[in-house]
């Protein structure tokens, strides 16, 4: 009889330790990071001054997210008129470098320099090319990599 | 003989049905939706009205379409600019209850609201937090979830 | 010995050659295409000449990265003010002609019809019709399908 009355006790805690659980709202605090790496191609095709700092924003946000902090991997992909964002006279020379020394690999699309006639030696020296930058969003996603276009 | 009158006749019409199918138009009516789940994030960094409207009509469009009606999984991630959504003085309100009676997870990024110096208490109280936007997006594209950013 | 004084000018050399391939830039050239089939969906939710001229030409332009040409399936799908791409009177008939004869699959969403009173006889009649462009989006990606949204 004894045991029966710290059973049904138990039982009646748990049901009203349920309940009051049950009434606070639902705490959900974002998606659970799990994996070892993650990997992440921003993309850049704009040329307003707004959204470049925006994006360079993002990136240094995301580095930062508890989640994934130390864990992830940044391409940023250039293409269109976000060419003014390696322009060797835009002001985004120390932003730039700073993402570089973080690891972000900085990429520029070869072909909208072909398309603007934009010579490289106009371009920051430090910067990489790759023949396309739709190409490189389609290898990257079918990679696994994450693709932010802010 | 018979038989073989039989099956050539048939063969004949085989290749006239085949004939006539093949001279009409493809018929392409979408992808094929063969998973037993589907799961999408939504992504709103902008305040504009006419942006708002149209992202709340695309994720009720999304659980409507025929293919994985009763079958999706929705968040919506807010940062930046779309942090208007959440205000408790916009008109939004009963859109966004309706949405979450239909389980879909409302998130706001941390770092929009220590940017801006918003108190948590200007927002609806029925939304969750997320550390950050960009976070969001990189850990739910890498855990396999859709992302659309319209 | 004299083998010994030849082993040790190949190392040196080696050594000279190493070095001055590390002094220079790394030279990442773009992500690398190692799988023999490459898909895609692009979307289109915009109307303005601008942004459709620019999709069309980052379809021919994906289509022709040396790292995946020859191995790229295309979707574009068109939703809300993107319709105007598929209008009759458009002026965009030969380039979308020209992307079909290439593989592409031209695909309309039916639910933007129905909200903007559109029949599908003011159209082009060789595009495809699905239920929603972001079911569309939404089933694409999760089959695999990178997704473009320029």
């Amino acid at each position: 009889m004894k045991q029966l009355v710290i059973i049904f006790s138990f039982l009646l805690l748990s049901s009203i330790s349920f309940s009051a659980q049950s009434q606070t709202k639902p705490t959900f605090t974002g998606a659970k990071a799990t994996l070892k790496h993650y990997k992440v191609l921003y993309v850049l095709n704009n040329g307003e001054e707004k959204r470049i700092g925006a994006i360079l924003r993002n990136i240094k946000n995301a580095m930062e997210d508890p989640r994934i902090k130390g864990k992830l991997e940044v391409e940023l992909i250039v293409f269109g008129d976000g060419v003014a964002l390696y322009n060797k006279n835009s002001p985004y020379m120390d932003k730039l470098k700073d993402l570089m020394s973080k690891g972000v690999l900085l990429a520029q699309c070869e072909n909208t320099l072909k398309e603007r006639n934009i010579d490289k030696s106009t371009l920051y020296d430090f910067i990489s090319y790759v023949p396309s930058g739709n190409g490189e969003i389609i290898i990257r996603q079918q990679q696994g990599w994450a693709v932010i276009h802010p």
